[in-house]
C-alpha cells in the first residue's frame, strides 16, 4: 500500500502533465486557489456537466436557468451572507501573521487539544450570556471545520480566552494575538466608476440565490406547478483565507444546483427522493460505492434555514470530504426574498386554491470537487510485465476522449486507413490519432489519459479490413470489421 | 414595415415571457448590465456554445481550455489593460452627474455636432504635441464608438477643450464640466483578507489571456505542434459605464475564443482562413446572409497588436454591430507575457530547428451577442388566417424544445399513446409535452418557443398508430408512424 497523500501528489503530477488540470497564471507564479482546466480536464468536466444536465432536466419537472455572477446586493442580505457569511481571524500581534481561527485550531490539535479544550469547556461552564453564545461557537467550529457558515452565524466578534493558549504557528509566540474580528468571505466589487458603498456588489459565494430570486419567473414562464425544480451549473466565489487540498478548497468553483421546489407538507417524501437519486448519480457514472457515504446532519448541527440536511461524501487520500448537499431548506429562502424585496413568493395552487411559500429541497453538487473526485477515483496504478501501468479508469461517457487510433506503423497504406476512420469516427466522438513511438508507448499514453478504446490499423487490416479495438481496463484486443467500427463503439459508450 | 425599434422591444418583451431573458435580481429592481438565461434561453445557449464547441475543437489541431476568472494581477499588466483599458470621464460640476465621455459625443451629434466637430478639428490642426496626440484620441472615440480600448491607448488625462461647447445633458448646463479623468474598466477585488493593492485583483475583461498564458502548457501536454489553436468558453466582464441594447453592451458576458498560433510567415493564409470559416459557421446556423457582413479594420485604424482585423457583424435592429472579431495579433501576446514573467514563450520547431515565437490568430466570438443575433434573426410576426403568429425560426440544432407531444384530447386513450412517445423521445431530445387548451393555441405556443416539430396524437393515431408531425415553418402537417418517429425526427434535426 502506497501512503494515501503520495496518491494525490500523484494525481496532481498526472493532473499537470497530462493536461487535466494547471495551475492558473502559472508563469506568474500562480493565483492561490484558481486553477485552470486543460485539454483534457476541459472534457472531462463538460462531459461531467453534461451527464449533470441530462440527469436534472431531461425531465418533465424540472427547469434550466443560467443566471448571472453579478446579482444586486440585497440578495445577499437577505440570504444572510452580507451580515453572517464571515469567518473569525486573527493577527499575531508579534509578526503580525494573520490566521482564520479554525486553523488555529488545527495547530493545537497536533500539540495540546485536550488540555486547551478541557480548559475551555470548563470556561464555558462558568461563563454565561453573551460571552457563553460566543464561546459556544468558537467551540463549534472545532467539532465541525467544514460548517463554517452556520456554525458562526450570530457570532460577530469572539470572545477567545483561549487565545491565550497557543503559539503563533509563524513566530511561536505565544498568546499574543488580536482580538478575532469578522471577515467576509464574499469577493467585493464596485460597479460604476464610484468606489462607494452604495455601489458595491458582490461576487456570488453560491449559484442557489440565482435561482430563488428567478423562482416566479421560472414558474410563470414555463407554467410548471409543484412539485417542480430549477437547475443551473456555474460558478462561484469564495474569498477562502486557506485554499487546500488541489480542487477542494478553491476562491473559484463550479456549482451543478438543483433546487426542488414543493408542497410544505410533501418535503420529507422529495427529500428522501432526491437524496437517493443524487448518490445513485455518482455510482451510475462508475465512483466507487465504498469511496461514498451519506453523512447525515445531526438535528441539533443543522443550519438555520434547514430542517434535514445530508452530505455526500466522497474518501479523498485527506479524508471523506463533502462532493454534495441535500438540504430541506424549508420555506426560509423565499421567506427572505419576499420579506427584503417586498414582493409576494407565494405559489398559488389550483387545486386546493390555497397560497403558500413553497419549501425547497436544494440538491447542491461541487462540479469542481466531483472533478477531483472521479479524476482520484479513476486513478490506477498496476504492474504489468514488471512495468507500473498508471491507468485513468474513467466511466466511458466521462472519459475526455473515447478512442484512440494507431497505425502499426507508418507506412504500406496504414496510415491511409487510419485516417478513414479518424474521419468517420470523428463527428460522432472525440478522437485522437497517434503515430509515433511504438505501439505499448502510445497504448501507456492513452491509459494515462483514461481513453477507453484503442483501435489500431496493422498489416492484417490491409488484407481483411478489421483493425484491433483494445479495451483500457482489460487491456484485451478484439477485431472488428472496419465498417462495424462505429456502432461497436456508440454501444460500448452508452 | 414595422419600426426597428419595435422589433427590439417586442423580442425583449417575448424572452421575458416565455422565458429566454430575465433582468438579473428582478424582483431587487434588476442590476443594470446583467442577465439571466430563463428555461428556454439556456438551452439556446447552451446549443450554441455546443455547436461552436463542436465546430472548433473536434479537429486534430485545437485543444479546448477552461481557464479561471480570477488570474494574476501581472496578467493584465502585460496585456496593457491596467495602463490602457479605460474609458476617459467627466462630471458635471453643476448636478455632479458622471458622463463616459464618448457619450457626450452622442449627446452633441442629435445637438449641434457638426459645428462643434469643425471647431474641434481647428483646434487640433492648430494645436501640437501631447495635447494634439490626446484631442486626436478623443476625435477617434467619436469615429468608432465601439474601439474603445485601441483608440483611448496611450490617453490618460484628455484636454478636452470641446467640452465648453456641451450641455449637460442631465441639468442642461453648460460647459460647466470637470477636466477628464481615466477610469478602468475591469472590476476588481482582493484576495484574501486584507484590501491592499498588493491584494488586488481583476475579473478577466477578456477569456484570450487566459489561453496566451497557458500556450506553452497546452502544447507540452497534447503534443501539437505549430499551427495549432487553444478554443475556450468563457464568462468576462466590463465595469461597462453605459450598459445598453439589451445583450449587447452588458458589464458581465460570455465569450467563445479560439487562438491559433502559427508561423509567422504563414499568418495571412490562416488569418483567410479562419475569417471565412467563422463567417461560415453562423450561416450553417441558419442566420441570414443579407444580415451578415464583414467589417475589414483600415490599416491606420488597427489596434496597436494587430495586423490584420475584421468584425464579423450582424444588422441588429439597432443597426450594425460587431459579434465577432478575427484579427491577427503578431506575437504581441506572448512577446509581452514573455518579456514580463521572465519565461520564453518561444517554440521550438522540429523541421527548421529554430525558436521563435509564434503569431497568433485570433477568432473571438461574444457567446451573448451570437445569442442576441440568433434570436432576432429567428423572430418573425406573419399573418395567419387574419391572425398574428410570432414565430421563432431557429435551426433545429439550436431549438432549445425539438418536438413537442400533444394528446389531441385528454381522454380515449390519447394521453397514454402521447405519453408513450414523450418517453421514447426523452432520452434522445428535448422534448416537451402539453395537453392544456386548443390545439391551435398549443401550436403558437410552440412557435413562440421556436419548437421545429410538434406532434399530435389523435383519433386516427388510435385506429393505425401513426400521428401528424407539424412543422413549424411551413405549418405542413405529415402524418408518420409511431415506430418510425424516433428516427424521422433525429434525421430533421442534423
Amino acid at each position: 500500500m502506497q501512503k494515501k497523500n503520495d496518491v494525490l501528489e500523484k494525481v496532481v503530477s498526472l493532473a499537470k502533465r497530462k493536461g487535466f488540470v494547471f495551475q492558473s497564471s502559472e508563469i506568474y507564479g500562480g493565483l492561490n486557489g484558481c486553477w485552470d482546466y486543460g485539454p483534457l480536464g476541459v472534457e472531462l468536466l463538460r462531459n461531467i456537466k453534461e451527464e449533470w444536465w441530462k440527469s436534472m432536466t431531461y425531465r418533465e419537472d424540472v427547469e434550466g436557468l443560467d443566471a448571472s455572477i453579478l446579482m444586486h446586493p440585497r440578495v445577499w442580505e437577505a440570504s444572510g451572507h452580507v451580515e453572517n457569511f464571515t469567518d473569525p481571524m486573527i493577527d499575531c500581534k508579534q509578526c503580525k501573521s494573520r490566521f482564520r481561527v479554525d486553523t488555529l485550531g488545527d495547530a493545537m490539535a497536533d500539540k495540546k487539544k485536550n488540555k486547551a479544550m478541557q480548559a475551555f469547556e470548563e470556561k464555558i461552564n462558568s461563563a454565561g450570556g453573551e460571552k457563553l453564545n460566543a464561546m459556544k461557537s468558537v467551540y463549534e467550529i472545532y467539532e465541525d471545520l467544514d460548517d463554517r457558515f452556520e456554525s458562526v452565524l450570530e457570532n460577530k466578534t469572539i470572545a477567545f480566552d483561549l487565545l491565550e493558549e497557543i503559539n503563533c504557528p509563524t513566530c511561536g509566540n505565544k498568546g499574543g494575538f488580536t482580538e478575532p474580528r469578522s471577515f467576509n468571505l464574499m469577493f467585493k466589487t464596485f460597479v460604476g466608476p464610484v468606489e462607494s458603498s452604495d455601489n458595491a456588489v458582490y461576487l456570488r459565494p453560491e449559484t442557489a440565490q440565482g435561482i430563488f430570486v428567478n423562482f416566479l419567473n421560472v414558474q410563470g414562464a414555463s407554467r410548471q406547478k409543484l412539485p417542480f425544480g430549477i437547475a443551473q451549473i456555474g460558478k462561484a466565489f469564495r474569498n477562502e483565507i486557506n485554499t487546500k487540498n488541489f480542487l477542494f478548497r478553491t476562491r473559484e468553483f463550479e456549482q451543478m444546483e438543483m433546487q426542488y421546489f414543493v408542497k410544505p407538507e410533501e418535503d420529507k417524501k422529495h427529500y428522501d427522493y432526491w437524496k437517493e437519486k443524487r448518490m445513485e448519480w455518482y455510482k451510475s457514472l462508475g465512483m466507487k460505492a465504498e469511496k461514498l457515504r451519506f453523512h447525515d446532519h445531526p438535528e441539533d448541527k443543522l443550519a438555520h434555514y434547514a430542517k434535514d440536511a445530508t452530505d455526500v461524501e466522497y474518501e479523498f487520500p485527506f479524508g471523506w470530504g463533502e462532493i454534495e448537499g441535500i438540504h430541506n431548506r424549508t420555506d426560509f429562502d423565499l421567506g427572505r426574498h419576499q420579506q427584503y424585496s417586498g414582493k409576494s413568493q407565494q405559489y398559488f395552487d389550483d387545486e386546493s386554491k390555497e397560497k403558500f411559500v413553497p419549501y425547497i429541497i436544494e440538491t447542491s453538487a461541487g462540479a469542481s470537487r466531483s472533478f477531483m473526485a472521479f479524476l482520484v477515483d479513476a486513478y490506477d496504478e498496476e504492474e504489468v510485465k514488471g512495468e507500473t501501468r498508471v491507468v485513468m479508469h474513467f466511466h466511458p461517457r466521462l472519459a475526455p476522449i473515447k478512442a484512440a487510433i494507431f497505425p502499426l506503423v507508418n507506412k504500406d497504406g496504414m496510415p491511409e486507413i487510419a485516417r478513414k476512420i479518424e474521419a468517420d469516427l470523428r463527428p460522432h466522438m472525440r478522437v485522437f490519432y497517434d503515430s509515433k513511438g511504438a505501439v505499448g508507448r502510445r497504448y501507456r499514453r492513452q491509459d494515462e489519459a483514461g481513453t477507453p478504446f484503442c483501435i489500431t490499423v496493422d498489416t492484417q487490416s490491409l488484407e481483411d479490413n478489421t483493425v484491433t479495438v483494445r479495451e483500457r481496463d482489460s487491456m484485451e484486443q478484439e477485431r472488428i470489421k472496419i465498417d462495424e467500427l462505429l456502432v461497436h463503439l456508440l454501444k460500448k459508450l452508452k
